[in-house]
């Protein structure tokens, strides 16, 4: 029996990208080899990279401006090649420090050039996202993490500012309309809303670049992956084909605006949920809440583990909170099925009354 | 109908490896979710990281003074992260230039500190192993290219020396035995002789580490990937599966020492094969080439069009040379099946009867 995934990331898919995928890895297509053993340079895979670089440009109305990679190392190596492409040791990268991730993407920047943490929620935990503070109209560009997994934060709206930004979108990329111009580089881990581990979608504004003098290694050179359309060396295929498939979902589902509204109508209900039972506290203030990680903990402290177990017994899997926050956290990405946060909301509402 | 796979790589894995792949990005091992979507901190996905470490250490007798690592960013992200890691700025890395990866490698390199060039066959297109050279006794490392895919060529054995050997073995490791003691560095893009796009394998002698005093980014130092066990961030899990999948196929089949023997028959008849017609040619001398990929041309030009439409007909895919060489490349890794050879190897004694 299918379990109800609530798992952070890597994280749930649509069970017919699962279906499609796996019929891939035995055979592609009809072609009679498996797409774990084509090569990168084949026509077969050609078209595969180039769908699903045209598809993100289609689905967020990407302008002509940027360009869309599919690079190795996940957004953890995205954290110092943002800064080591576009931070001149005389320039500046302001951050807004909303969570563990946005720590550690200053922290590798640092060793680039001058960095200024414009705004910070450490002090309460990062349990909101910061509001009225100052961009420096000098920086290079404005660094933010537009949905903190842990947390259960995210951003409603993005700063306004005119400053470029760079945003890690790991956690709720394709998940609501975007202005991309607005954007020096987006960047997402692909294991939350867009396939499996293994690939990192990038986005960024040509005009960004160059404009360092540092010596660049060049797989860390945005510009070889640009100039070599994400196939300087052998990208990570499986992946790759994966977040195709799931980008085609996406397309067939009406496209992240009809994915923004489904993913409201799940969020809603889970923290309907929470908010009317007694036992639950959502430490998020209701204007900071992220669509896509529904954060909770019981009131009290006996509670945790029986309802963890009432989980399990529900077929209910991966909705332990984080370590560093605890109680529980439902991630409810693009991919999970309104089944699954009935079951959720049920579960939740039965253990109130039994226990309340 | 199953090709007769002689790509180059991404390459051919074991039928039964891709039918217990197809069956993890279903359900894993009947836990009732995709191997796709849960937690790498997962209880299950742990245990597949830890015998896909612990097997290479027991297939190559990888003495306890060495690290097995699964890293992001292929082989050409080694190529800088190694002289990043190891070469100080008054260091002195050595190298042997055997083809276009040892060239980028060096290129790559000399970022970092000194390089010297100790040889070369590139005056010969990079057609055999280079011998007689010297080696400076004061070099940190002696950076060498086990196998040649494009060319052909491969290091019957390692040349004699007391500096730690730095090598990328992405088309040859787990072909035949090593002495692991000897080598700094072991680096392999997965995607040849282990499994699919997207991980590359490590092997690290811990002593080799923290001589430099550069700065390094956390994702590009190998001692953070030792602290935190291939996880700090979310690793390619499917990709290393595969791996695990294949590494429990060659432990299957007798390890090392009984694919290296299967390997020398294969190549000897696609070897023999070439010398006994006419038609062919092979560009390497005996003693340098290599069991993996059988570079072959055709002696009169016009055959080249006609034995690729030949092998085409006859179901062999992948065979095409690549483009700094020409002819045909037959890439027979530890996965290449003798059917396949003996197909291949029929198509080309006909093919020289009915030409010749």
């Amino acid at each position: 029996m299918k379990k109800h995934n609530f798992s952070a990331g890597p994280a749930i898919l649509p069970a017919e990208v699962l279906t499609q995928a796996a019929s891939a890895v035995t055979d592609l297509d009809g072609i009679g080899l498996s797409l774990l053993e084509i090569s990168h340079r084949s026509p077969e895979f050609k078209a595969i990279l180039e769908e699903a670089t045209a598809l993100p440009k289609e689905l967020l109305h990407i302008p002509e401006t940027h360009e869309v990679l599919y690079l190795p190392g996940g957004a953890s190596s995205q954290f110092f090649m943002a800064a080591m492409n576009l931070l001149a040791e005389d320039g500046l990268g302001a951050y807004i420090d909303t969570g563990s991730w946005s720590a550690k993407a200053i922290k590798e920047a640092k060793a680039f050039g001058p960095v200024e943490v414009v705004a910070s929620s450490k002090d309460k935990n990062y349990t909101y996202i910061p509001k009225g503070y100052q961009i420096p109209q000098d920086a290079t560009y404005l660094h933010v993490t537009s949905n903190n997994t842990i947390f259960g934060t995210q951003f409603s709206a993005f700063p306004e500012t005119n400053i470029p930004m760079v945003a890690d979108m790991s956690s709720d990329i394709f998940s609501r309309p975007l202005d991309v111009s607005r954007f020096g580089i987006i960047y997402a881990g692909a294991q939350k809303n867009l396939g499996p581990a293994g690939t990192t979608l990038v986005i960024i504004h040509k005009d960004m670049l160059g404009k360092v003098k540092r010596a660049i290694p060049t797989m860390l050179n945005y510009q070889t992956h640009i100039d070599k359309g994400s196939a300087f060396n052998t990208p990570p295929v499986f992946p790759i084909y994966v977040c195709l498939l799931t980008l085609r979902w996406i397309a067939h589902h009406g496209g992240v605006s009809e994915i923004q509204k489904s993913n409201a109508s799940k969020a809603t209900k889970v923290y309907e949920a929470i908010d009317r039972n007694p036992l639950f506290r959502c430490p998020v203030p209701k204007e900071d809440r992220s669509q896509m990680n529904a954060v909770f903990v019981t009131q009290n402290s006996e509670h945790e583990s029986l309802f963890l177990e009432k989980c399990k017994a529900n077929n209910i899997s991966g909705i332990k909170g984080h370590r560093s926050v605890g109680g529980f956290r439902a991630s409810i990405y693009n991919a999970m099925p309104m089944e699954s946060i009935d079951v959720l909301v049920e579960v939740m509402d039965d253990f109130a009354n039994k226990h309340g």
